[in-house]
């Protein structure tokens, strides 16, 4: 079966937004053997709407919309599947109830115009939205006399991904031919990703039936295989035989063969050891602690850390001495060390971890460049630092050093 | 005149790939009043793809179709343009000459398949594609009686973009009336969507001729207003009136009128009041210090910050007394309180500002619910703590509680 999702929003045809939802619904669907043939990007008009709700019901069976669902004048995704299939809305008295309590639950006036998220399309069952206001909505239709399943989903991501995989899949698969998809992905850290491909291309193309993809953002490389089989013992078989190819290959540079992150990986090491971990950023700004303390359960390992932006801030929260500074410069793996060793000793970590460098725009001299990074690592046994030079803008430039942050720490505790 | 871009390739239908070129053309065709309409990412099938091409044709002026020149077998742009629009192929002399030529320069044989790149359409021009071997093709040609512009293009970003804007655009505006597209985008803070819209929809919708964009994001409301006259005076002139009504409206929640983010707004204040910041963070991680530190010359203004995880930490590094940790709880406002009077006399900032709550999904109690957070703000004046319950997954109540913090920030300067 084939399926368009269709993302609508005027802010998504500017030059400024991309749609991102799509891909984690394109998972999904990959997943029970669908395929995704169009991906469509509509403003808030409501003629285009239905013109793009209408092509779609032409050339596919399954048609997913996201957006559009809210309460302002410009949500108008409701109306236009209602034009596109000639439907009826009725104001669904429940649904009206559960706006006002919601409101009334956080002592505001409701405006009226909410009341529209209420309206729902004749024979369509409701999807409760238990992180926003407008619930979704599911369609098992008819169009031009084929059946049609469409499901209308809110935009923005943290509605839109739970909401589909607790309403949708279900449905979905209830409906959709048994077919078995395996998937596996591998990641990496710091391998450059054309080494990567010299590498791996010699064994994952004589794979016909798995297809592979490589993937690689600063420092990060993700390798995804999937092979789909009417029977899902010979597809699962078939992808763990590349992926235990791939890791043989890739030795040390491979973190994880199942899709955890680095922060993940390096937390799940810091519990085997019975480990903690402390860090200490100047141009990273708070980026590796941030990365870590995304993970949920961060607080067991991670003690925290200092953002020693400043000098003084470097010399009075880690005990870098301000004549290192003076002597070897901010930016260098002296103050990378002692930033690690610091930080380690004041919190009384396990481990310590330091990155100096300079992320630019500015800041950059002849003898030290813009991308100039040291970062190192502290233990009981003793501190190493590392010097590397990334390119790239102020923004890719952190990434790859809180990246190779993370992987030193990895191999320090492996 | 409207636009549809058709970015080709099956790779952008799995769950990894983003199209990106489609942002630089959008911002090209909107410079010249061009309104892209549609999005469209179809997979590498003739079928699919000449369902695409007509699709397009029958709603608007000017196609972009990007990518499936190249020489494979799945490239099959070329094909599906011939067969939408019944129009012969033929393979062109001197282009085949070239491809021999490249080859013979690359000292290498030229697989056969390899000429389908001089493949041209009837009644097309050949685009010169200086960095890759398939050149671009634009057709000026009628669809159903109406005249349409179409253009071939490569898909990898750095034969695309430079082509487009060498080839295409002078032979857009020589076709597009000449009109003038002003825009403007405005920022408020911890305004709820709903709220927004209702006051502000009976101002903007009486602007007709001005399409405005409300989209909000974690605390964060970007509205957008774009206007599209003849005359570029006229087009900004509305887009200014505009504006100047939200600004009413909004009053202080209201950040900024030029689109800049609130991090930046922050920062600008610190810079003109000769001000510093330093922060201390428990939930957030570090999330706070990274916005700030991902605007260039932040150092400026911004000492750092500590990332206080585990209690030891906040007690150490920022002199929070754990008597007050114990007898309150990490979660609340005094402590946050202390967190923010700490930093701010452990660092001498100007401003110091305490993160503590409950990012979830665990560790929340019936008292202390997952989503609590408590930020304070602590200058020479006193200190300052608001209590607030956000909801969503761990990175939502994260990413509202940033946007609180900054916000406090940004107010207490002003």
């Amino acid at each position: 079966m084939k399926a368009e999702i269709v993302a609508v929003g005027s802010e998504m045809l500017t030059p400024f937004r991309k749609d991102t939802n799509s891909l984690y619904l394109t998972e999904k669907l990959n997943g029970i053997g669908v395929l995704v043939a169009f991906k469509t990007i509509v403003g808030d008009r409501q003629k285009d709407l239905v013109s793009a709700i209408r092509t779609a019901l032409a050339r596919v069976d399954i048609l997913l919309l996201m957006g559009g669902l809210g309460p302002t004048e410009d949500d108008l995704t409701r109306e236009a599947v209602a034009e596109a299939l000639s439907l009826t809305l009725r104001r669904d008295a429940q649904q009206v109830a559960a706006l006002h309590a919601r409101a009334a639950s956080w002592r505001i006036a409701m405006p009226s115009n909410n009341l529209k998220q209420a309206d729902v399309l004749a024979g369509a069952a409701l999807l409760p939205n238990p992180n926003g206001t407008a619930p979704g909505q599911w369609l098992d239709t008819t169009f031009e006399g084929y059946r049609k399943l469409i499901a209308l989903l809110p935009g923005p991501p943290g509605e839109c991904l739970p909401l589909f995989v607790a309403e949708c899949m279900t449905r979905l698969r209830a409906v959709v031919p048994s077919r078995s998809i395996a998937t596996r992905t591998l990641r990496a850290a710091m391998i450059p990703e054309s080494q990567a491909d010299k590498l791996l291309a010699p064994v994952y193309t004589t794979y016909t039936d798995v297809e592979t993809t490589l993937l690689a953002h600063a420092g990060d490389l993700q390798i995804t295989l999937l092979c789909a089989k009417p029977e899902a013992e010979a597809a699962r078989r078939r992808v763990d035989e590349l992926a235990e190819g791939i890791e043989e290959i890739l030795e040390d540079w491979l973190y994880s063969n199942a899709g955890e992150s680095l922060e993940q990986i390096v937390l799940y090491y810091l519990g085997l050891r019975q480990a903690t971990l402390a860090v200490a950023e100047s141009c990273t700004g708070g980026l590796v602690a941030e990365r870590i303390t995304a993970v949920p359960g961060a607080s067991r390992s991670f003690l925290g850390g200092v953002v020693a932006y400043s000098n003084e801030m470097k010399s009075a929260f880690v005990g870098v001495p301000p004549e290192l500074i003076a002597e070897r410069g901010a930016v260098s793996a002296e103050v990378a060390k002692a930033l690690a060793h610091g930080i380690r000793i004041h919190t009384g970590a396990t481990l310590g971890l330091g990155i100096t460098g300079i992320a630019g725009p500015t800041g950059g001299t002849e003898t030290k460049p813009v991308g100039l990074v040291y970062v190192a690592v502290s233990d009981a046994q003793g501190c190493e630092a590392v010097e590397r030079i990334f390119r790239g803008d102020r923004q890719r430039i952190r990434e790859w050093a809180a990246q190779q942050a993370l992987d030193m720490v990895r191999r320090r505790l492996m």
